[in-house]
């Protein structure tokens, strides 16, 4: 019998979009020479994971070309429809475990499967019994959390909140009762186009009491964290800068 | 007027009590330089730190010696009482970024602020105008959720639950309610002498289609995640490794 494979969660950098960064500043050097050793690979986007490649092989050189290389992007829902992929479409990025080779799975930001796709297929790789292997990376969720100084002993991520202002103010206040009877951090993340519009309706619809803490551009030198009650973001508003991205985390007093 | 120092929230390695890992595999090289150049701390266990810089400085030599280092433990509760220290305690370790100095938090594993304690002095920072900088490294909290193949759109961590059976056998049953309800994944850690008693309780008070994954040893060569259903469990029970530091992480279905 064959040993089988890993599946390698390979963290990628936060400066999607942005400002590049030091790979050696966000990526342990253990971590980039298992990147440079990997000949197969599951990504979010086929795109930029070469462009990852291609940063990690000017500090470790590839074992094979980027030619060589197996890149193949996880399966979507249907065009027009919300359903799943089908079991069968994840266990086919796993034959190469199967058969004995380590796979990476990599999104276009942070660590996979945290607020990112790829859970379906780690589901998969332990139903096949195929061992899973998450490696140290920057994951913006929790870098959030520890520059808020909020509690970090009780937290929730909710992902996005609704785009349509009613829907998104009811969620928004939702979530400041929700984290004042469990006395929890509630984080949720914005596309950075709309940060503004997100932060505006926090200062307006949260009670003054409650801190609110806005990270942007975590890893990057022109990151930073304002962490405040409601009450002193609405007498020094304040602005995120553009094209950013963000993550808001409020905790109810 | 001075320059303020920023306080650098610096992650530590996640094998406290256990095999000790390269902190090449789990800090980025320019993380460790900055470890390296810093003069004062403030940490939640100053032996522990005292370790961790000597494991640093075989890869890059301090700016100082350690006896030359300013090591500062965090102000506990009183004896015999849960008060907070008074918010001088805090500001007192913040003094050196005041004097344009860089300021390190540290914990005795992981991330500081992030189910540690640290959050108050980060608290702290942000009230003095101090820029807080969180510096990329190993979250068992985020490896496990990732490693876990569950929702990582929706997640929460809880901390520790009651030891007391009756107690605890409620709260699993109420963070698989709630787990349900918000399609939340849940997630909790447990001291690693408890870590069996609290499998158990999970495989017997949890519903057969819930999930359940064990993570231990994050990072650790001897480290692993098991992920199936509550009715899997059951049929192939499974150990943790002894005095192995775990998470667990349910996702009701």
């Amino acid at each position: 019998m064959t040993t089988r494979g890993s599946l390698l969660l390979m963290p990628n950098t936060l400066d999607l979009g942005a400002e590049a960064c030091d790979l050696r500043d966000v990526l342990p050097d253990g971590v980039l020479r298992r990147a440079a050793a990997l000949s197969y690979w599951a990504a979010e986007d086929a795109r930029s994971t070469r462009a990852f490649l291609k940063r990690v092989a000017i500090i470790h050189p590839l074992a094979q070309t980027l030619q060589a290389t197996t890149i193949t992007e996880l399966p979507r829902a249907r065009k027009g429809t919300t359903d799943a992929p089908p079991a069968s479409a994840w266990r086919q990025l796993l034959q190469p475990a199967l058969a004995g080779h380590d796979v990476g799975l990599i999104s276009e930001a942070g660590l996979p499967a945290v607020a990112d796709p790829g859970a379906l297929l780690v589901a998969a790789a332990h139903d096949l019994g195929i061992p899973v292997c998450a490696m140290t990376g920057p994951s913006s969720i929790v870098l959030a959390l520890a520059s808020s100084g909020l509690n970090g002993q009780s937290f929730a991520f909710v992902g996005y909140v609704p785009q349509e202002p009613g829907a998104r103010d009811a969620r928004l206040r939702e979530l400041e009762a929700l984290s004042r009877r469990l006395r929890q951090t509630q984080l949720m993340i914005e596309t950075p186009y709309r940060n503004e519009a997100l932060l505006k309706a926090l200062i307006t619809e949260l009670a003054p009491s409650t801190q609110l803490s806005v990270s942007w551009g975590l890893t990057l030198t022109a990151g930073g964290t304002r962490s405040n009650s409601v009450a002193e973001w609405r007498q020094r508003p304040g602005d995120i800068p553009e094209r950013c991205p963000a993550v808001f985390a409020l905790l109810a007093r």
